[in-house]
C-alpha cells in the first residue's frame, strides 16, 4: 500500500508538474505569437531614434533621453517608473579633423576615440609609424616612436557570433595607451568594423593621454598604399575633445509587480546611451526597445514575480552597471534571472540558459516555444550576459546570454550608419518574442536557478 | 569557264576573309588572354587615386591629375602625348552644414549639389515643405514654397543596367530650379543612391539660384518620420560654395600610331575629372585606367591603324566633350569608332555595336573572342556611347556602348565611398580585355562602320 501511494503521489505530481509546463509551453506560445504581431517594440525604437536622436552620457540629449524613458514606460503602463542617478566620468567630442599633408593631400575621415586627449589647438603635425598588425606595434621598442602618429590598419573578422570584434578590441582600446608608452604623440587605428564605408567607428579606450582616433576602412587602406611608395607620409590631427570627470547620469527603471511573489524580480535591460555619432538604433535603442516590449508583452495579464525593465544609462563609458549593483545590493539574492539585449537587431539564433537549467519543466516548455523561431536553446552555460548586468552577475545572479545574429552588426556599430533604417522589423519581432516567452515562463514558474546550478535534478 | 573563273574567285576571297577573320579572332584572343593577366589598369587607378585623389576641375589637384596623365602615358610608351586646353565654369565646395533645429536637434550629412549658391554667411534657417515625390514637388503651385526648403526623399532603385538613375536624375538636376520657381529659398533631395549609407552623393543640378544639397539616404529617412509628427520641422543650411565662371581645365591625349593608316583613328577615353567626395576610383580613374591599358595592350607589335587615349578632362561639370570636338571638328571623318568608359568598373556584360557591324567577319571575330568573359554581343544598336564622346557622336563617328554591370554603382557614385578598395581587380581585368579586344580588332581591320550603317552587308 505504502509503496502504491507513493507511486500514486509521483505520477499526481508528475501529471501537476506536467499540467503546469504545458499551461507555462501554451502560455509562452501564446505570448510568442502576440509579440510577432505586436509593433511596440518597432514604436519605441522609431520614437527613441527619432525624437532623442543620439545619446552620449553627459550631454543634454541624454537628459531628454530620461524623460523620455520615463514616459515611454508609463505610457506603457509600467509601474514604480522611476530614475536612479549617479556620476560617471563622461567624454565629449569637440570640432576633430585629419589629413595627409604628404607626399599627397588627402582628407581623412576619422572619429575621435572615447578617453583620449585634445591635441594642442591648431591641431598636431608629424610623421606617421604605420603597423599593420597590432602585434607588430607591441613588438616595437619602448622610446621608438618618439614623435611620431602611430597607426595600426589590421583588419577585424565577419563572424555570426561577433567574435571577430573581441579578437581584435585592444587595438582600439589599449592601442592608445600602447602607442603612448612607446613614445608616440597620437594614434590612429583602422576602425573595428567590417564595413568598407567612408564612416569611421568610435568606442572608447585607455588613451595613455594622448589623442587617439579610428580611421574608416578606405582611409586606413589609403595609408598603407601612401606608405608603401617609402616615402615619409605626414599627418595633421586636430582635436578638441573635453572630459567632465564627474557628468551626472541615470538609469531608468520600470516594473510589472508579481501577483504572487513580487519580491522575486526578473530584471531586463538595455541600454539608453549611446555613442554619438549616429542615432544608436542597434546600439542600443535595439535592446531598449526588445526589453521594453517584452517586458509588457510577457505580463500579459499580471505576472506571478516581478518583471522590472531598466533602461541603463552609462554603458558605453561604463558606470551604469557599478551604480545599479551599489543601488540594489541588499536586493540580489531575490533576483531570480537578469538578462541584457545589446546585440543589435539582428535575429536570435541560440541561447545558453542559467547552468543546469535547461532540463527544468519551465525551461524545456520556454525551449519549445522559441523553437518554430530557429532559436535553439543549447548545452553549455552563459558566457557574457552583457556589460550592464556584469555586476550583478559577479553577484551571484543567474543570467542567460541570448546570441543575436551579429553578421552585420559591425558594419553599423559606433558610427553614423547606425540608425533606423538598418533595424528589420521582423527581426526585431523574433527577438522580442524569444525574450518575452522567457521571461513569461520565468515570471510565472518557480524555477529555481541558484539551486539548478547546484542540482539541475532540483 | 566564266562561271567558274567567278565560283573560284569568291571562294578566294571567301578564303582568304575567312583566314584574315580567324587571324583576327586569334589575335583577339591572344591579347583578351594577355588583359586578363595583366596589372597595368590596376596600377594606373591605384596611382591615381593615391597619387592624386580627388579631382575637381579647376582645382590644384586637377593640375596634378594633368601632370600625372602626361607622365603615365609616356611611362606606358604613348606617342604625341600632350595637352588640350580648353576653359570651363568650375564650381567648388566650401565649409557646408545642415541640421534639424526642431523640434528635436538632428545633425544632417549633406553634399552641396554642383552649381548650387551659397547660402548668406552663417546660413539660413526655415521650415522645410517635404515632398516625398518629385511630381508632388512639380504638382505645387507657384508661389507656394515661399520662404521654405523644398525637401523631395523619392528614392532611386538599384538596376543592373543603371537605369533606375536615369529615371530619377531629375529630382537632383532639376528639382532645384522647380523649388526656385515655386518660391523655396533652398532646396534638399535624397542622394541618387541605391546605398543606405550616412554619405551623401553629390553631383552637378541647374540650382536656380538657391543652395542646394543632397542628403545621405539615413537623413532622408529621419526628415520623413519628423515631418510624420505634423509639427513644422525646421532645418538650418549653411553653404559657402564657390564659381569660377572660366576654369583651365585640360584633356590628356595620347597615341599609339597606325603602321598603314595612321590617319585612321579609333578614339577612347574615360574622364580624368572627378567629384570632390571621394577619390574618384569607380567614376571613373577606373574608365581612365580600363582604357590606357586596353590600348596599350590592343597596341602590342604596332596595329595597322592608330589608336588614341583621351583623359577627358571635365565630364562631371561638363566642357570636355565640346572642347574635343571643337579641337577636332575637322578630323572626325576619319575616326573610325569612338567609346568611353565611364560606368565605373563593373563587368561588361553586354555590347551594342555600331549600328549594322555585328555581322562583319571582324566584329564576329571579336564576339568570339569577348564570348568566354561572359560579354555578349547584342543585336541592339548603342543608344548613349557617353558624354565625354557625345559631341563626335553628334558629328557622326560611330560608337560603341560596353555595358557594365551597375548593381553597386549607386551605391558609391559621386560619394566620399568612392575609394580604391571598391573595386575588384579580377572585373577591372575583364573590363579591360573586352576593350582591349575591341580596339585590336578594330585597329587591325579595315571595318568601316559608316558603311555599315548604310548597308550591312557591305
Amino acid at each position: 500500500m505504502r509503496k502504491l501511494a507513493v507511486a500514486a503521489a509521483a505520477a499526481l505530481l508528475l501529471a501537476s508538474t506536467s499540467a503546469a509546463a504545458q499551461s507555462l509551453e501554451a502560455g509562452a506560445a501564446q505570448v510568442r505569437d502576440g509579440a510577432l504581431n505586436d509593433l511596440t517594440a518597432w514604436t519605441v525604437l522609431e520614437s527613441l531614434t527619432t525624437e532623442v536622436g543620439p545619446r552620449l552620457v553627459g550631454s543634454p540629449a541624454m537628459d531628454r533621453a530620461r524623460e523620455w524613458g520615463v514616459d515611454t514606460l508609463k505610457r506603457l503602463g509600467f509601474e514604480n517608473v522611476h530614475v536612479e542617478g549617479f556620476t560617471t566620468p563622461a567624454w565629449s567630442r569637440g570640432a576633430e579633423s585629419a589629413e595627409v599633408l604628404g607626399p599627397v593631400p588627402h582628407a581623412l575621415h576619422i572619429l575621435g576615440l572615447g578617453n583620449s586627449s585634445p591635441t594642442p589647438k591648431g591641431g598636431l603635425e608629424a610623421e606617421i609609424a604605420l603597423f599593420p598588425t597590432y602585434q607588430a606595434l607591441l613588438d616595437a621598442p619602448e622610446g621608438s616612436l618618439k614623435g611620431k602618429i602611430a597607426v595600426v590598419t589590421q583588419k577585424m573578422t565577419r563572424t555570426q557570433d561577433g567574435s571577430g570584434y573581441g579578437a581584435i578590441n585592444a587595438q582600439r582600446t589599449s592601442g592608445p595607451a600602447e602607442a603612448a608608452k612607446r613614445g608616440a604623440i597620437a594614434y590612429l587605428t583602422r576602425s573595428l568594423s567590417t564595413d568598407d564605408t567612408r564612416l569611421p567607428h568610435a568606442g572608447g579606450a585607455r588613451a595613455g593621454g594622448i589623442p587617439a582616433a579610428a580611421l574608416s576602412t578606405p582611409d586606413a587602406e589609403l595609408l598603407d598604399h601612401l606608405v608603401a611608395r617609402g616615402k615619409p607620409v605626414v599627418v595633421r590631427l586636430s582635436m578638441a575633445s573635453k572630459l567632465n570627470p564627474k557628468a551626472q547620469a541615470y538609469n531608468v527603471v520600470g516594473e510589472i509587480r508579481g501577483s504572487e511573489r513580487p519580491d522575486e524580480v526578473i530584471v531586463v535591460g538595455g541600454h539608453l546611451d549611446s555613442w554619438d555619432p549616429g542615432t544608436g538604433a542597434i546600439d542600443d535603442a535595439a535592446g531598449v526597445a526588445i526589453q521594453t516590449a517584452a517586458a509588457k508583452l510577457a505580463a500579459g495579464q499580471r505576472p506571478k514575480r516581478t518583471i522590472r525593465v531598466v533602461m541603463f544609462g552609462s554603458e558605453e563609458q561604463g558606470g551604469s552597471s557599478g551604480a545599479y549593483l551599489a543601488a540594489h545590493k541588499d536586493e540580489t539574492g531575490k533576483m531570480v534571472a537578469a538578462g541584457e539585449s545589446d546585440g543589435g537587431a539582428g535575429r536570435i539564433w541560440s541561447i545558453n540558459l542559467p547552468t543546469g537549467s535547461a532540463a527544468h519543466p519551465a525551461m524545456k516548455a520556454f525551449a519549445a516555444s522559441v523553437a518554430p523561431l530557429k532559436a535553439i536553446v543549447t548545452r553549455s552555460p552563459p558566457r557574457e550576459g552583457g556589460a550592464d548586468i556584469s555586476g550583478l552577475i559577479a553577484a551571484g545572479v543567474p543570467f542567460v546570454d541570448f546570441n543575436q545574429d551579429m553578421s552585420r552588426y559591425f558594419d553599423l556599430h559606433h558610427s553614423a550608419d547606425d540608425t533606423l533604417d538598418k533595424v528589420d522589423p521582423a527581426e526585431l519581432a523574433q527577438n522580442v518574442a524569444v525574450w518575452a516567452s522567457f521571461i513569461f515562463t520565468v515570471a510565472n514558474s518557480d524555477i529555481d536557478f541558484r539551486a539548478l546550478a547546484k542540482d539541475p535534478a532540483k
